[in-house]
């Protein structure tokens, strides 16, 4: 812990990844942890870890507000579910990271770590930093278009937002019923698995939450393929608007995995999901924000202001039409992953873009995944042409995360020494 | 699920365990559960576990009914915690277990399955009963003084109640916020441990619980002891009323296990817990039944009516000095277990009381252990002088629920083959 607070001294004036971090108050958690310890009492998982949370993660110790002077000053005075579970795993809260406004688009002020003049993506800005500036090694985020996924692309670092419905939300700030689910970030494949596995559970709360039991991701981080893994990949017409070095390094990726991966057009029930997916989204945000517009319109953002507008334009009908598409597509990818393990795909347009754009990246390479509740998860294999990381993703099957996890051990496995990494 | 419907069919028209048994929604339950191992789909410790819950844990589809005319097809709608964790670890939720009248002394029908003349004792009577006529592998009850540890002796199954704090108690119908505490029934050991690991969970809605890991029970249940374990015996005053067989029972336990058991008078610290006891119960239970009393008095049985009396009767000072009291007890047990890994104790005063004694028997051989929080495990080891069983109880130090449960493997072990089974 203090390693982790002298990390952050250094870094932090830059990198500003914190919305509240209180450095007493996260040794004090680590010394009752060392008390625990020495008693002989018993250790979770995370006994003695430092986690990070996004700020719209409600604590009981700490305010959450949200990335908005509306909520300045917050204190929820609970946990939220996850967060009893984290604690219960033994971990120490080490505080709340900066999100943007309202998790949605507007970008707050943290940097990327790796460049300073960039962005760490969004909507999770901090807790991607956090764990790429070694501040804390986990960190939890929240994706409703791709935002676990982009940030941790944009900062280096593992990704993984598991199946919808594995990890509660009763406590997180909600902006889509439908679509926010929860996810985090970790700098290697099994500390991603490793805290997953400690904050999954059923919560009658939650109306994505399923009382079925959750996948063992670390075992399946850990676990050997039976047979090498059948991917898939599919030429999304978006996929025009990937720089040239991200291109060529996903390229690189597909000739170093060979004939495990197969190539597919874009399938006509995939093109258009990206539409789908923001319809419901625009629609449930302007329902979810209507007291807040009310309220606090004067301090919302130009991106929140134009969302609730489209949102309120959409239509009861248009947005039970998009429910049921959205239905369907599940239906497609149950039946896809009867036939191939993971689909490969970019976790982002490429490197992190510059601060001065303005914004903190585009969701489309995430949106369709999130839409499908599949499990996501981006690996920072590539190197770009600034030497600034880029993500690869792999999709898996609902409900199946362990087999994505051991999937991605395997992929890992494969392109380590491989020209991959060098390509580009 | 369908040979536990079939052992029920058999046995339920006297052994009257269930208050509420719905086989076709518990099958149902068993083929959902199939149907998600058949997909490949995770599956928890207890997948396809049936699993019997004494009828004041609430459950979403299924009445609880608390022992009670009052509560007479009461639907909470809403799973207790610990029922929201069966569900994830994949048991099935067979049904309700009958309890004495609101948890407290008056008998409910249920019968013992050794012995259809005598008491399956109570409170959490049906559980216990349905246990041991493998109506169910696994069953919850409550102990507030001794309504896990004596039933499980009366019907020679293992009975364990954790550290206070271990099982949430959210959605399980409070009698003494101070010492309600749950616990379990199983046929074994390892059974025990298994389903006390699965429901144990941090819940910030129970005072009672703590944000600290949990002990691996079933670790403990399977671990070697690092050395031959210390166990105390004390001989307190009320052991006077113990039966002779059991006298000798346990006497024979204390002999087999030769000089790994200290015996000590019974210590100033212990004498008068059991009054201490009885005060904190009668003023919190008449706290909490204040309001089924003042609309439901006419129907509340005597025992219920004297214990309100009693409460009523106890000064806030009374009330203040006992939970002073029950704090240094506390810490004379923090002490003594530094020195003991175990205290063996007789788990009731002997063989199933008959019937017509119209009770279920003496709490006062569990209710100082429970004052204390400490993990209560009672073993079906004796058998007495009508043939029936006699536990054996064991109590460890509070939240070393694991080192209690390897204590008491290498009991059992110690015991296996030795003459303390066969010598009343």
């Amino acid at each position: 812990m203090q390693a982790c607070l002298a990390r952050v001294a250094e870094t932090e004036p830059v990198v500003q990844a914190w919305a509240h971090l209180d450095g007493d108050h996260a040794l004090a958690q680590a010394r009752e942890l060392d008390r625990i310890r020495r008693a002989g009492r018993a250790t979770g998982v995370l006994h003695g870890v430092p986690v990070a949370l996004k700020d719209i993660v409600d604590t009981a110790d700490m305010p959450t507000q949200r990335g908005s002077v509306i909520f300045s000053g917050r204190q929820s005075g609970r946990d939220a579910r996850l967060v009893e579970r984290l604690r219960e795993a033994g971990a120490v809260i080490m505080g709340k990271t900066r999100t943007t406004e309202l998790a949605y688009l507007h970008p707050t002020v943290t940097t990327n770590p790796h460049d300073p003049s960039r962005t760490p993506g969004g909507s999770s800005s901090g807790s991607a930093a956090a764990v790429a500036a070694r501040h804390v090694p986990l960190a939890i985020g929240t994706q409703t278009g791709g935002s676990v996924v982009r940030p941790a692309s944009f900062c280096g670092v593992f990704g993984f937002k598991p199946s919808r419905g594995i990890i509660p939300r009763t406590g997180v700030f909600r902006t889509s019923i439908t679509l926010d689910q929860i996810g985090g970030f970790a700098n290697t494949l099994e500390d991603m698995a490793l805290l997953v596995d400690a904050i999954g559970c059923y919560d009658q709360d939650d109306p994505a939450s399923f009382a079925r039991p959750r996948p063992g991701n670390l075992a399946g981080a850990r676990a050997a393929v039976p047979v090498d893994p059948d991917i898939a990949w599919f030429d999304m017409p978006y996929q025009d608007r990937l720089d040239a070095d991200t291109r060529a390094g996903l390229e690189a990726v597909l000739e170093a995995l060979g004939d495990r991966v197969e190539r597919f057009p874009a399938a006509p029930q995939l093109v258009g999901l990206t539409d789908v997916h923001k319809v419901i989204y625009d629609y449930e945000i302007a329902e979810n924000m209507h007291d807040i517009a009310r309220d606090h319109g004067g301090t919302l953002s130009q991106e929140m202001r134009a969302a609730l507008e489209r949102g309120t334009a959409i239509s009861r009908a248009q947005y039970g039409e998009a429910i049921e598409i959205k239905a369907s597509a599940e239906a497609f990818f149950v039946d896809h992953f009867n036939d191939f393990d993971a689909i490969l795909a970019p976790s982002a347009s490429g490197q992190a873009l510059p601060l001065s754009a303005g914004n903190t990246g585009d969701a489309v390479y995430c949106t369709i995944w999130t839409l499908a509740g599949l499990p996501c998860l981006t690996l920072p294999v590539l190197v770009g042409a600034d030497e600034l990381p880029i993500g690869v993703q792999l999709i898996g099957a609902r409900e199946q995360d362990d087999r994505l996890m051991r999937t991605a051990a395997w992929m890992q496995a494969a392109l380590t020494g491989s020209a991959a990494r060098e390509e580009v």
